[in-house]
């Protein structure tokens, strides 16, 4: 999967009525992705600016619909940027899409509702030479995993967490960004929508057949460490979580790591939408997650990343830092908050 | 997925050249269906009897090819009996599965390979009224898990293993039939192509979108149990397995079963088809069925089932068989050459 989108492209974000908290896809692709984000779409915010609501990101004006974008400037790409609750399609949407096909511009959707598959949108692509690209359509080519990725010459960083939704893109990005900034050549494994979108290819594991779950991350760490010194993969969810935890140990056994990041949400007890599950001591999950791989991967923890959101004060959120590196017993961060370099000066 | 054989129907099974070591799915055919199996085919043995094989199931004539088993007898099926790694379709079959349809069988495969998507099958196929059978396509409308399969009133018993072909669909089946020989209202949940064929009905977990493999084990689970006082869920894979993990991990999660069965191959010592990976001690495996499923489920590996196939002894067989019970701390059996009564007498 390639969307085909780099430093000379410009795009527009669609995020309407979500912008920024519930459009997770938006905020990653305006903080991480290398080509340029021209405007994004939010009705209820119209007139308004990026950096009004996100500090800390590329700026860009908020506009109400395509046309509005397209009057300004040249779009290559309309990137659908939220994904609803089931993946569906918005009909209310459609005016914004059906505007940037006939301008010529490539769309790119992460929702599970693949506009390939929607009548109006592929026809109208076809009169327009235009592409449609679905990121949660995994390659047709997929296969079981040999067993290999344990054998590149390149050292593989996977991000683990306690939970779904506890920064493991996030963590992942940090790393890879702060290591290009000390001179290593440092590779990207995208494992899920954002994450594809943001980089511009990947596969979105969720979404692959489970028999070939492990082989679709083997063949990416495989594909990266062969031009890469280190490489980071994305991970996803938990190995506890009561629907979720085959995607993650499809990464672990698939990705064959050398490292582990253990991400968390500081304060969060139970896990995220199966409250009666409660997440077990940190020092389970490092525990769980070595011994399970240690028969396919001679891996460990070696930091931990705190998303410490949740809590205000900067110093409140050092003393959360601090406690999460001791149950760790490894050097522990909030990528965002205080940066990596913590977690860079364990890696070989 | 239903496919529609019930005991007044005539199957013949395709096992070219792997009958029966490597024909798993023929094998448990011809060993636990209630369909009648009136030939094997296998080129490298045509002319043999099933029975100079395998002893202890329904016997059938070896042949060549389908035509051979058509000028013999009304036939109803062909089942794929095999199951290459990968999950292919060997083009030499192609004769076999031509002259099936052209002779009005329905054609019943657990490949990943659909036959419905090969061109010449399924117009040949819509030209002679005839049925192919994919029953690894799973249903359309799966979701992610509830994490709900704890809740039921009813005893849960999954079977786990150290490798893949270690004996837990056997395993299964034979507990299935000895509880119901002991008046327990016992179901099964088949969740491979074999099962599957057995039972007439399933979900392959293997194929199913890998954020909805739990869900999958979720909703059979939930839906024996209504009808039944004791589930036996066919397990898949190890949980140490490099590509096929992330199944086995979402079946224990999914299942949330209280005990657990663990199968092993006696002599085995590395994960089948990945030789460079080890199997590690009995107890190490244990200790990880127990610890990954304890946020989720209460549970415990009860017993033991010993594939002794290897050992041509049965006093040997026996010695083996105990080795694994002290090893496991726990009562063991072979199934197949020792019964599974050892086993029932630890459930509740």
């Amino acid at each position: 999967m390639s969307i085909q989108l780099g430093p000379d492209d410009t795009v527009v974000v669609l995020a309407h009525e979500q912008f920024p908290d519930r459009a997770k896809t938006a905020v990653g692709v305006l903080r991480y992705a290398d080509y340029d984000v021209a405007a994004v779409l939010d009705r209820d915010h119209a007139g308004e600016r990026v950096t009004d609501h996100v500090p800390d990101v590329s700026d860009a004006p908020i506009v109400e619909t395509m046309a509005d974008a397209l009057a300004v400037d040249d779009i290559d790409a309309l990137l659908i940027g939220i994904a609803p609750i089931g993946g569906g399609f918005e009909e209310s949407w459609r005016p914004d899409v059906r505007a940037a096909i006939e301008s010529g511009c490539t769309v790119v959707s992460g929702l599970h509702y693949f506009l390939a598959d929607d009548d109006e949108f592929a026809t109208l692509a076809d009169e327009h030479g235009v592409d449609l690209i679905d990121v949660r359509q995994p390659p047709a080519d997929l296969t079981v995993s040999g067993g290999e990725a344990g054998d590149v010459d390149c050292e593989v960083v996977l991000t683990v967490g306690t939970d779904c939704s506890t920064g493991k893109m996030t963590t992942t990005l940090e790393l890879v960004e702060a290591a290009r900034a000390r001179g290593v050549d440092a590779g990207f494994v995208p494992t899920g929508q954002t994450g594809i979108m943001i980089a511009g290819w990947g596969t979105p594991v969720d979404r692959v057949i489970s028999d070939f779950a492990a082989g679709a991350v083997e063949r990416m760490v495989v594909e990266q460490a062969a031009d890469h010194d280190v490489v980071f993969v994305e991970g996803q969810g938990t190995i506890v979580h009561p629907a979720y935890s085959g995607v993650t140990c499809s990464l672990l056994h698939g990705a064959m790591p050398d490292s582990l990041v253990l991400t968390h949400s500081a304060g969060r007890e139970a896990i995220h939408g199966y409250e009666e599950f409660s997440i077990p001591p940190v020092a389970t999950y490092v525990d769980l997650y070595e011994r399970l791989a240690a028969p396919v991967a001679d891996t460990s923890v070696v930091a931990g990343a705190l998303d410490t959101r949740a809590i205000d004060d900067d110093s409140d959120a050092h003393v959360a830092v601090e406690e999460y590196g001791v149950e760790l017993d490894a050097p522990a961060t909030d990528p965002v908050r205080f940066g990596v370099d913590d977690i860079l000066d364990t890696l070989r």
